[in-house]
């Protein structure tokens, strides 16, 4: 009898992996002990084929709830190479960006640039010249000083750059949750109350510069109901039939955002995609259709939903320590060759992990564990509470899924420890698609 | 008359600090906006004066508080790199270091390798026979793994490792308080309960590879009084006592770690230096006096008090939103050019910090304002809540105080954000010591 930890459940882990007979766990077929003898550890494992699948499976479920005419933008933030950056064009699905540095991703990836929207609180000049030469689909614009800045610089560049207003609808959501208020204390777009939004659109249509293609709205993260994009699309679309009656003007579009919440452990049980693609669409519809306006096309934003489940990260265990606790029990301290470094987002957001040994078969109990890593800091928590074999070892690989997402993305190079390797497996395939930091690497900027 | 946030408290900000009639804050004499202008923003501006100087005080204080005895290591992680390393040498401070990443830092800057010493609760076979291989001056063994490790790779190197044994004293301090228990929750080291640290000395006098140098404890982080220590040197030199007792060994050393807070703002009160060295030592000179044992040596590891109150970050505002909020008032959202990469600790751990308004005079009254930074994500706080001159446009330069220790070092490139570079300013120059990063070097990762 195997212990429970052994089960690779298909809700957290990537499409493409499996436990053999002999305990050791393969994705698409490559040993992971393989892989890590091959590209060392920690190593990012990309389950290749379940990402592409994920794009593919994206677009095709909008298309299909919205007759073909929506759109669905790949969120950079959550995960972004030159390679990834084809996968999408391959899938015909476009890219967000909201920096420079992301943008310059989509330039060497060739990535068509009416496929590319750029997003951000604080795009600098530079960063919307960028844009607006590359001729980017869409801006979305999120602050007066930058319908001037944006304006001033399309004219120069003798462009129409068409914008989306970013509106903040006043719609918080998080999992089951949202909150919807009036008024939002943060940093991004403009708010319905107090007319902002009203305002930005009415700026936008009088510098012939700017083109407004529609509205934007992005209500939070980790989202798994459609509730609160109701509430969101209510609200947007009371402003598009103000728009439309106030300023004879039509929004082309319509942007939810992203948001969409993935399962990090069997807890988490997101929706299943062509429900919430056919919801939202529906949602969308009904409002304007009470709202007597056109139906606008559907952009969404995922990131997370499409770059989180199939990675995982694999580590190694360095060292295995029971401390007692003051209520008599033991936690033992798994600690192994990564941590906050390659993934921030336990100590950040307290986030919760699966993980599981995957070296080799075990039929130890599972024992009551904390996964930590190897920084100098009593914070630096890969995952905070998991139940792994007993006779876990030093040498021992333990991998943890679903780090696709702000993963590699966030990484630092705390304690001067080198950013892990991504690898993209497929069917008889594994190559590295973000190399490995050196130490070197590190040190090459160091003024000497 | 000025707003109050024009007055910049010693306390909090680098030592070489001024603001001058025309409003303008300088730093040795170099002026911040020419400083922005010559290498951009967002810029860590780092007093060299003043950390050199810092550097000297630690060792002068625990020269003078020991009799010259006590010795002082620079905690690496808080900020490292080549040419602070140097510093370490002119001033006649070790340094601490973690990974094999920070040893090479260490290397590459020339330092005796007597005066390093290693951290870590897991330490790879590589990173300990590099820091065997180069003559470290001591290890801090962690698990009863890599005692076994160690002890092999200094016997096959042919050499005696001096060792600290890290112990777990049961104290958590922070600030103001402290908490004291019999176990503790955490990842490092061998707790005292259960006799796991005498087993560990135990083992290690067993081994003719390695030196019992000494017993190292660490208590926390940004702590303001002297009082967990007390209970911290008690328990450590109980066990002292012990080692003696019943094994008939001497510890030289005793080494008190570091965790000595700092000022983010004037709410914040570090103890004077001399006051806390000279009660450090004579904590551990009474324990020592009530157990019967020698006195030992005390090492101390000082990091973010030498690296954090040097150093201000500069950014260059992009946007200024007023956001009314649910109860009616209105919070002015700043907007800068960096955020949550290149300082963390807000979103991490909550921290606040100083900042203030520094290319110009105003005598605009101060409004409560929200510094947030460029990044696609609502919780980039740079200061939650900061009082700034209400007439703050963009263009201005803000400058945030202390973020010298854990800004650099725990960077990030999130959303493909360059990370900023260290100018190290003192009279007559101002150099580049950490060169800024550029969107070609983070895309030589990409394998395409």
């Amino acid at each position: 009898m195997s212990s429970s930890s052994q089960v690779l459940s298909s809700q957290v882990w990537p499409a493409g992996i499996s436990r053999g007979a002999d305990g050791v766990v393969r994705v698409r077929d490559h040993d992971l002990r393989d892989l890590a003898g091959q590209f060392g550890t920690p190593v990012y494992v990309l389950d290749e084929v379940d990402f592409r699948a994920r794009l593919t499976a994206w677009r095709d479920a909008f298309d299909q709830a919205s007759g073909g005419t929506a759109r669905v933008f790949y969120a950079g933030k959550a995960f972004l190479c030159t390679e990834v950056a084809r996968w999408l064009r391959d899938a015909g699905v476009g890219l967000d960006v909201c920096t420079g540095g992301e943008l310059e991703v989509a330039v060497r990836a060739g990535l068509d640039m009416s496929q590319v929207l750029m997003h951000g609180n604080n795009k600098s000049p530079a960063e919307l010249a960028a844009a607006v030469g590359h001729g980017v689909g869409a801006i979305v614009v999120d602050s007066f000083e930058e319908i001037v800045r944006l304006a001033a610089i399309a004219e120069a560049a003798q462009v129409v750059q068409p914008v989306l207003v970013r509106v903040t609808v006043g719609v918080e959501a998080h999992t089951h949750e949202y909150i919807a208020t009036a008024h939002e204390d943060q940093k991004f777009g403009f708010s319905l109350t107090g007319g902002l939004a009203m305002e930005a659109v009415r700026r936008i249509l009088r510098l012939p510069a700017l083109r407004l293609l529609g509205l934007h709205s992005h209500i939070g993260s980790q989202i798994f109901t459609t509730s609160g994009f109701e509430v969101a699309a209510h609200r947007i679309t009371e402003l598009l039939a103000q728009v439309s009656r106030e300023l004879d003007a039509t929004c082309e579009v319509v942007d939810l955002g992203g948001g969409m919440g993935i399962a990090y452990t069997e807890l988490d049980a997101p929706q299943e995609l062509q429900v919430v693609a056919d919801r939202l669409l529906e949602i969308v519809r009904d409002e304007c259709h009470a709202q007597g306006v056109p139906v606008p096309t559907v952009w969404v934003e995922p990131g997370r939903a499409i770059a989180g489940p199939p990675t995982m990260t694999v580590y190694e265990v360095g060292t295995v320590k029971p401390v007692e606790l003051e209520d008599g029990t033991t936690r033992r301290y798994i600690s192994v060759d990564g941590g906050m470094s390659d993934n921030i987002r336990p100590s950040l957001y307290g986030a919760d992990y699966t993980c599981a040994l995957v070296s080799r078969f075990s039929d130890a109990e599972d024992v009551s564990s904390r996964v930590v890593g190897k920084h100098c800091e009593t914070g630096d928590v890969v995952v905070r509470s998991a139940m792994l074999p007993g006779d876990l070892t030093p040498g021992d690989l333990v991998a943890v899924a679903a780090t696709g997402a702000y993963g590699r993305s966030m990484a630092s190079n705390y304690n001067h420890v080198p950013r892990p390797p991504v690898v993209a497996v497929s069917e008889g395939t594994a190559r590295v698609i973000v190399r490995r930091e050196t130490v070197d690497d590190l040190l090459a900027l160091d003024v000497t």
